[in-house]
């Protein structure tokens, strides 16, 4: 790694040097987990560079290549698990400064990956439209961070994952060679950059499909306890006449005791439902309340009794974690895929196993033809041995985990190497300066044996 | 039945009591079925009554209460199993001239039961809506008709059927009373006309929750065999990420030989699918298409290269029937409900077993969380007794018949008590003038045992 050789050659781009401010845009929310706390306290790049265009990101593509420095792409830093934190130094690319829609049309919009994701919704309301899917941190996620970064969330329980085909329709890419070419992918070729934590080229443009902009209203239902609670979060999500976007549950204390904007609603014993449904939607949502014997606590059509308003999707997905660190410091979480046919009664089941060790919170989503039910528990951490016999004990009750306390895609979700992302990853960057120690496949196929 | 009475009473409303305008009036497509066409041949109304208001509406419903005439609602009259012919005689009321569109408020509209479907998605659209639902004869069918007639249709595909909480928000009935009354049905009283075949009061208004509108494709996409369309139809069915409104799959060599339309863009030994796409998925259609082996034939961005245009829609559902019998007035047609864990290989099996004398056409809806396919199958017809035969093997091979050959409301598709309308019938409808012969269970429960 030449760092000066880099510094020296770059003309266009802004280059910082501070170091506190490096290290500043070195971080994401990996602290929610005390292992990935642990191991990535020390990370920090060496230099920050700021891209005003694309002339900018193929200057630095060409010099990063030329003098060996891992090149780490940073949107708001969101991210839980490491993903843009650059364990191996080099320079960092704050992408925030190319943030241009650049054109919405017939439910499509293309954007400039750097654009946070609370402006483009609120410029896409002026053409009637929305994102279709976004992360409970919209207010700082960038677009091109939730795409390399992130999996799906608000809007899944109709969407489902980014994943699923037509969720994103293409890209422009920038790659890291000696002489960096733009590229743009599409149809089959998405998932050659989708959830790669950005070890597989530059995002520099997306193309994404939209939703129709909903009245959305957000009501807190509250329930006798987590089974009931779920029974009726499953039973929302497989309506297809209500029109919804966001449905998470929490078990008793949770809302009560962490999630203080909502405190007031819930009382410490009940259950609770988060729901955002459209306002043609309130009525049937009513009637489903109603025979799930659940009661609407609170609706945004009225103001908060105290306080002030939140959206309810910022106390949900990684969000309730948040707000629960908030107020008591000591807790971490997981991440469990419960399986689809026993999900609500195998939470409810691994609630009263645990006890308040563990306490469930479940957030509803599309997976093709089914619901698929999500687990973000929250744990009351004692040693990193516990928490995988927690892990371990979930995967034998018929459980898929997604552990956060790992910084790899690999060891994250799938478990096994991408073979369409690692031979992409060849072409475009050949020296493996991306991102580096992110993608197992790439520095060390056989570790994936391990996980 | 005093019928002179009837007609001296009425001052307001419209009488033709010419006999040739009546029973062209007392028709629907029954004719689709060999069986019923023998069976309703004869059917005629004796008096037909206009009504332009509400007012007219409640003398009318006085005046027959009152001299004990039976009163058949009548929309378009495109229901396939008599659901709207007088089989008792009596006055017919025509609702078509109740055609306002009352209101439009954030995405929900509120419309005359008269109104014809296509002439509301007109209206609908100029506010940027349509409706979530509509049948194949949308061009001739009223949203009333369509709620106490229908189940479902174009669009199933993603809200389900009409039935599904949230689909219709409410409606404004007059009874059949000494002193009718307006009552106005909401949230779980849905359940109370919906699908009632008008036996449970007037309808007279309708509020229902709309779907944005978009900008839909229509594509023609070919197979090698009714197994891959199938699979490809499921599929696209189960891809929440593409915008959809209609898959129907057709077995060869249905679209070649009767569905004159588009008989030039597929072969007699291939199998179609007839899909509509939001223009924003054409391109993961493209991708999935592809994936399934399918060939893209035409698709209604570019004129049909001979003939006129004909949408999509109007060459599936039992508008596929109809199109056949212009070619082959001798077939009759089966609707069936196929299990949804092995629908798409049972159709194959099903279609290799009865070969040239069943041909499969399949239609893809949602259903809760899962997906549904259901079979509108072409039959070649011998005898009443080989079409039992075929619906019983049916049967055995575990499908659900919705027999089309019958006029009554159970024997079509519940096969039990409808209590929840057999008591709200008593309140509204205490003589059992409303269409009457239609409900089993108001003339005989005990017939109902022998279903």
């Amino acid at each position: 790694m030449n760092l000066n050789g880099l510094i020296d050659a770059l003309k266009g781009p802004k280059v910082i040097t501070d170091a506190a401010a490096v290290r500043r845009m070195s971080r994401d929310y990996y602290w929610y987990s005390p292992i990935l706390k642990r191991q990535l306290a020390d990370v920090t790049g060496d230099v920050l560079l700021e891209a005003h265009s694309e002339a900018d990101i193929l200057e630095i593509a060409a010099a990063c290549y030329a003098h060996d420095v891992p090149l780490t792409v940073r949107g708001g830093g969101t991210g839980n698990y490491g993903q843009a934190m650059p364990i191996r130094g080099g320079a960092l690319l704050d992408m925030r400064a190319m943030d241009q829609l650049l054109w919405v049309k017939d439910g499509v919009c293309r954007v400039q990956a750097g654009k946070r994701l609370i402006t483009l919704d609120q410029e896409l309301a002026e053409h009637g439209y929305e994102m279709r899917l976004h992360p409970s941190t919209r207010t700082v996620a960038t677009v091109g961070g939730f795409i390399a970064g992130g999996s799906g969330g608000v809007g899944s329980i109709n969407w489902g994952m980014l994943r699923e085909t037509g969720n994103i329709l293409g890209a422009r890419l920038v790659t890291l060679e000696a002489e960096p070419r733009v590229l743009e992918l599409r149809g089959a070729d998405i998932a050659k950059f989708n959830h790669s934590y950005g070890v597989t080229g530059i995002i520099t443009e997306l193309e994404l499909p939209l939703a129709n902009a909903q009245l959305w209203i957000d009501a807190v239902v509250t329930f006798d306890d987590l089974l009931s609670a779920a029974r009726f979060g499953k039973a929302f999500a497989e309506s297809p006449g209500l029109v919804k976007k966001q449905c998470g549950v929490m078990a008793p204390p949770i809302a009560h005791t962490y999630l203080r904007p909502i405190a007031q609603y819930v009382r410490a014993d009940e259950a609770c439902a988060l729901v955002m449904v459209a306002s043609q939607s309130w009525e049937g949502f009513e009637t489903l309340v109603a025979a799930h014997g659940g009661r609407i606590a609170h609706d945004s059509r009225t103001a908060p009794a105290t306080g002030k308003r939140v959206p309810l999707y910022e106390l949900c997905w990684n969000h309730t974690t948040l707000q629960a660190l908030k107020v008591d410091p000591t807790l971490t979480y997981l991440q469990t895929l419960l399986p689809a046919q026993n999900c609500v009664e195998l939470a409810d089941e691994l609630q009263r196993h645990f006890g308040e060790e563990v306490m469930f919170h479940l957030e509803f989503t599309r997976s093709g033809p089914a619901i698929s039910c999500s687990a973000i528990q929250m744990v009351r951490f004692t040693t990193e041995e516990r928490l995988n016999e927690i892990m371990v004990y979930h995967e034998q009750r018929g459980c898929r985990q997604f552990n956060p306390h790992v910084y790899t895609i690999e060891e994250g979700g799938m478990k096994q190497v991408n073979h369409v992302q690692l031979a992409f990853k060849r072409e475009v960057d050949p020296k493996g300066l991306l991102n580096p120690g992110k993608m197992m496949a790439w520095d060390n196929q056989d570790a994936l044996a391990d996980i």
